[in-house]
């Protein structure tokens, strides 16, 4: 799996979660994560999550970070499972800042959200094409702009990039152990 | 998704995890996690990973909490993302029993391993076979009998079978979630 | 299998062929058949079998009873045999009926289509798309607007809406044991 | 699809239901349904169908008319929907020569079983190797050394051979259009 | 596989190159080979292949002998080795009748694409939709309109529709060898 | 794709066709070519091909280069296809390795065969498990031993491991620029 941080401030309007995006846009070429932060602003007429539409829940923030994961040759069940485990990913690394921090915060996941007690942190879809299935995950990085009640990086003085890298190499690693462990295993 | 916890000591010495394990024994037909105690001693020769095959790594421990899931028709990588998420379950749930009790110890998840520092919590491997993926996890009830620096529930003073209940349900809440995630997104 | 009868007049003009229909109009998450009356009429851009297309055959009727099953995950293949199945049970369903009243008149089915000598009384497709695969079937309720010789639930002195309630059941009952089937025995 | 009748006593043990039993004994390459008589009884260790396993249901006939169908790279889902369709096209074959003789009986399907009222005419399981689904079907010929309540093709005045080999006919002709129809629609 | 030789002038521009083409156009239905001469120029938005986007690479002739491939219900890894087997099928196919003629040529294949030396014999693409895999080969039958330093047919003295009709039975061949290939072997 | 030349002499009797064989042995994870020279006696029992089994074929030779080659997560349509491109990329590898020498030897691939005229210069076999397809490639070092007449790399001057290294290197460039090719299109 391939990994790169955008150093450059991009609007996700919904349009970014499509196949070979990264490949398109940063010649990222096969199985990757990618990060950046920006506005999020999603016209329904975009959204994925059918939910959503019928629900008519606007998403956006004014700053977010963003990341989309693409995997190849996978099914949405892999898919949605791995944004799961993407999201359980990114609350423990909180936490674990948050620890070092001695702060109070105390985030947990459900399904693909991250709360703090009614304050919600993050959005997410995963979702499914010919060739590849993709994640879009992004953290509040303000509560600016945010639909709901929210959490923010900024509140609890987390520096985004910082997290963002941390987390491209950890779901990295993550992917990569669990390709390997498909591949080492006897059949039942 | 079914979950049953079995009101009785089994031993499990890995031929536990064949497919229709549940069904052929506890009427549980379908995708399903069934949870029980008891001791745990794996031959060589039913030992699926062989990577720990290869190591000649004994794998056992006098008094585990098991779980084996049972998914049908998804593959291998399914199966193992499922097995990581599994795992964050059981350490979320750990953690959050300890909080409760303003315990001390701090868990963290490496693979489809638990620890605690250098003290390994729990044992799991993933596998397939023609009709479904099967995931094996135990977690150690007591530190006897176990070849390896070890955690265990009696440490934290946790009752096995209250944990496993809470998980039971924990997991079903999430992969009920998880197929519905697939079945209302529009494809990209 | 989720099922539901809509007790409204739709056109049914090929573009109710389309993944979600059932959820984003009637809320129905996941595997489904529904049901609904109304009149039929497909512009050859919306036809989905080129054969159709081709033989430049036009698809239509004034008032048809309408089928729309979506099965997620699985393919073509299991979608076009589900279809059989699928026409087969509703020739039956009218035969018993037909027995009940004592009428005299015989069906039977060709691939996807139920005929009565060479009277059509069906029309039909399946497809896919990246996430689904659908099926659309309907039975001419008159035989008014429709393109060649037809056969009619009028003729047949049955109406719709009964008949539909037992389809629906009975395909939902099938769905499932099909589904319970392939998780009951051991692999060859 | 290839079809064969092989002209033959063969004793259906369970056995008969694995890969390439029509290439390795009749030289059958590929896709195929082949039909013989026999008697049937298969021991316990051979049933594939667990429910028959745990309910300890003896399979067994003096005299019945066998099919093994085989179908390469598909799935259980697939090879489950076959095997409703086809125990159709017998239920509908038999129930058409009926109506030559103007005999009385009449005939249902449940699943994969034929039925006449309380009289079971039928035995089928459908199962999965690495490479392809099998079904086996067979109906009674006579009804000595079954071990419920039957129905016969004696009882039905049907010779064996005739009806074997017009279903040979009708369900290669019914695949090879399920085929056919994969590969002239449009995706949606 | 079904193969066909289409007597008649047809520029390619990219659009052809989509399901169901041969079926449409052609009458073919299936698995097919069909092959066609004709100029080519593929508008950047036609491009299947990002790289060559990317690249800005154009891709055109004045008149080459196109191929195009479909095979259902196998996914691109399927297609692409396919594709590269199909490159190897032309090239020695144009070695063998060039060692007929006495000819000094000596072609190689690298990926997709025959080069003799640094001049490029041919074009191609391997790419997915819902239902089928796609291959699109295309040799240069003069240099004219090419943008890079190319062979053609012409050089080679070889008349394209010769070479056509016998690549179109080899691969009918291959293809139908490595199906039947996948149906008479015992699993691992 | 992980490549590795095994340099000792192992004796091939078709066992060594099992998933995980150049993990279990050579410690190579995941998709692998691997090669050594060794005897080659395959029992009956063995044989992974029906046909050879069928005609009594016996499979053996004094001495051959063996490879194995073990892709994960892909079905035998790929596995097989992938055995042709192997047999042609042997075949051009040799032939090219025989111009340099000025040789007169003219090689031919027949399916997944290479001969020379009527002397075979090779065997293989591909087939499946339920995590990995695997291909079995062999060239006879010499021609003692062959149950047909044969040609051998001693006839041709070949050193066995030169022309080993060669292959590896390229089946690994060829195969990861497929699974490049897969993950860099548009969808149709």
């Amino acid at each position: 799996m391939k990994t790169k941080w955008i150093n450059k401030i991009i609007k996700y309007d919904g349009s970014q979660l499509r196949p070979l995006f990264g490949y398109e846009n940063f010649n990222i070429l096969g199985n990757s994560i990618i990060a950046w932060i920006g506005p999020c602003e999603i016209p329904f007429s975009n959204m994925k999550d059918l939910e959503d539409v019928l629900a008519v829940s606007p998403i956006r923030g004014d700053f977010m970070l963003h990341f989309i994961v693409e995997i190849f040759h996978q099914n949405l069940f892999s898919g949605v499972s791995l944004q799961r485990l993407f999201a359980s990913i990114v609350k423990d690394e909180i936490m674990e800042m948050m620890t070092v921090k001695k702060s109070k915060f105390k985030l947990f996941r459900d399904g693909d959200d991250i709360y703090c007690l009614d304050r919600k942190l993050s959005i997410s879809i995963a979702s499914q094409s010919v060739l590849s299935t993709q994640i879009h995950f992004a953290v509040n990085v303000t509560n600016e702009g945010t639909p709901v009640k929210t959490l923010c990086l900024k509140d609890l003085k987390i520096e985004p990039e910082i997290l963002a890298k941390m987390i491209l190499k950890k779901f990295q690693t993550e992917y990569n152990s669990i390709v390997a462990a498909t591949m080492k295993v006897r059949s039942l």
